[in-house]
């Protein structure tokens, strides 16, 4: 029977010692043979990179009682393709990635290590999930977000997903009990207003820190961002199929290219 | 009449002495204002990755005869996002991104700090285009691509980009007159092969390098791929709504979410 327990493979953006890493992986005991591989440092706000221009470390650590695990110099695209190549003989079942220590719902999942991770797992054909909740503290409650990781995960195990679609989750900052359910959604239409505090360092150079505030542009009440702010788990099926397919006959229409002659 | 001239700011992710870069600043020259905001080192593979935990420089540069330019510490996006914070006092009329040493076709779109940049200006409401030309080497030939760069960004400036659309563009390695012209396509699927070289250190610690191998799954002739392997520059029109919106009803059919009791 063991050969046929499903491999779940486990990353996050904040790194190996990060609370959200091991609430994750609690989560996912009895659901299967998990193994974990993630940044030796947080890689937050990293997006999608890659690392292609320096040697990447990969060391096995005792973190989890039980649990194989091990630490990357990389970021987290870069855990979960090192981990496909070289621990696993076969594609894992499911690879799940978080819970990071803050929101990742609407346009953040642009700039999200922890969905670039999942991003990764499902350009590989490994149905994946990013976990997010919306608190930053180190010190977090993790348990109503573990409640609906392993919840969600269960259903991924058993009914699978669309193909070349992998989830966003995001859990609200509430008791357990206090939180409505889950709701599908849309990524709400947001963006960072960006202020960058100006400063001169002791040399008197001139050098900015970024500061920012989170804007919601989108009324809708089918989005992320509603969902989290009236007390549900928002899931958004998200693809890495970024063509704005509505916007092809506009530029076929619109638009005269082939006039070379200009 | 100088008032009303468009401002195009031009960035890239080989940085601010690629050739890429000055190739794409020339395109530019008579079509508006320019200013330039480019790494001051390469950031390829950079995703989407911002500068949170770190801060950043922004220096004055002269590097292309009578144009307005800056090197910053920072990513593809920081660039973006800094110049729009600091430089510009309205928003610029187009953002065009590279033109990068390599392609951005594809799934490499998730990977590439060439886009993140021009999926940044987009965020922020501003008309922006991502250029690359199939062809890796310092000393490409970028005459072709810089053809199509003025082109297209000549296209956008008179008719505009839909909503929260911008432009991947890649150009074939071929003389221009080879070209047979462009195509709007769609992203074709694909991914990339890892094959991690594993190598001992000089102290005998393990260390790996990435290698490996773009695999097209995609047999479609509407695709990017397509469009590049026929002898035609692709624009894949793109955008930053990752919602797989064709899985929702999915999602909400088969699971069975809020049976919390379990």
């Amino acid at each position: 029977m063991a050969a046929k327990e499903p491999v779940i493979l486990v990353t996050n953006d904040d790194g190996i010692t990060a609370p959200g890493l091991k609430a994750l992986v609690d989560a996912m005991r009895g659901l299967g043979r998990i193994i974990v591989v993630a940044p030796d440092s947080p890689q937050s706000g990293m997006g999608h990179a890659i690392t292609i221009s320096n040697p990447l470390r990969l060391e096995k650590v005792e973190v989890f009682e039980g649990i194989e695990a091990y630490q990357c110099s990389g970021t987290p695209a870069d855990c979960v393709k090192l981990a496909k190549d070289k621990l696993l003989k076969k594609p894992a079942h499911l690879c799940v990635s978080g819970i990071n220590h803050g929101s990742n719902a609407s346009i953040n999942v642009i700039y999200s290590g922890t969905m670039s991770a999942a991003v990764e797992a499902s350009i590989e054909g490994i149905p994946a999930i990013g976990f997010s909740l919306l608190d930053h503290h180190f010190d977090a409650d993790f348990s109503a977000a573990a409640y609906y990781a392993k919840l969600i995960s269960q259903q991924v195990l058993q009914y699978g997903l669309p193909d070349a679609t992998l989830l966003n989750v995001n859990i609200p900052k509430l008791q357990l009990k206090a939180i409505k359910g889950t709701k599908v959604c849309r990524q709400a239409r947001a963006k960072w207003e960006e202020d960058y505090d100006q400063r001169k360092d002791p040399r008197g150079r001139e050098y900015y820190w970024m500061t920012g505030r989170f804007i919601v542009q989108d009324q809708g009440e089918d989005t992320d961002e509603w969902a989290l702010m009236n007390g549900y788990v928002s899931i958004v099926p998200t693809q890495f199929d970024m063509t704005a397919h509505h916007a092809i006959p506009f530029l076929n229409n619109n638009w005269d290219l082939n006039a070379k002659t200009r």
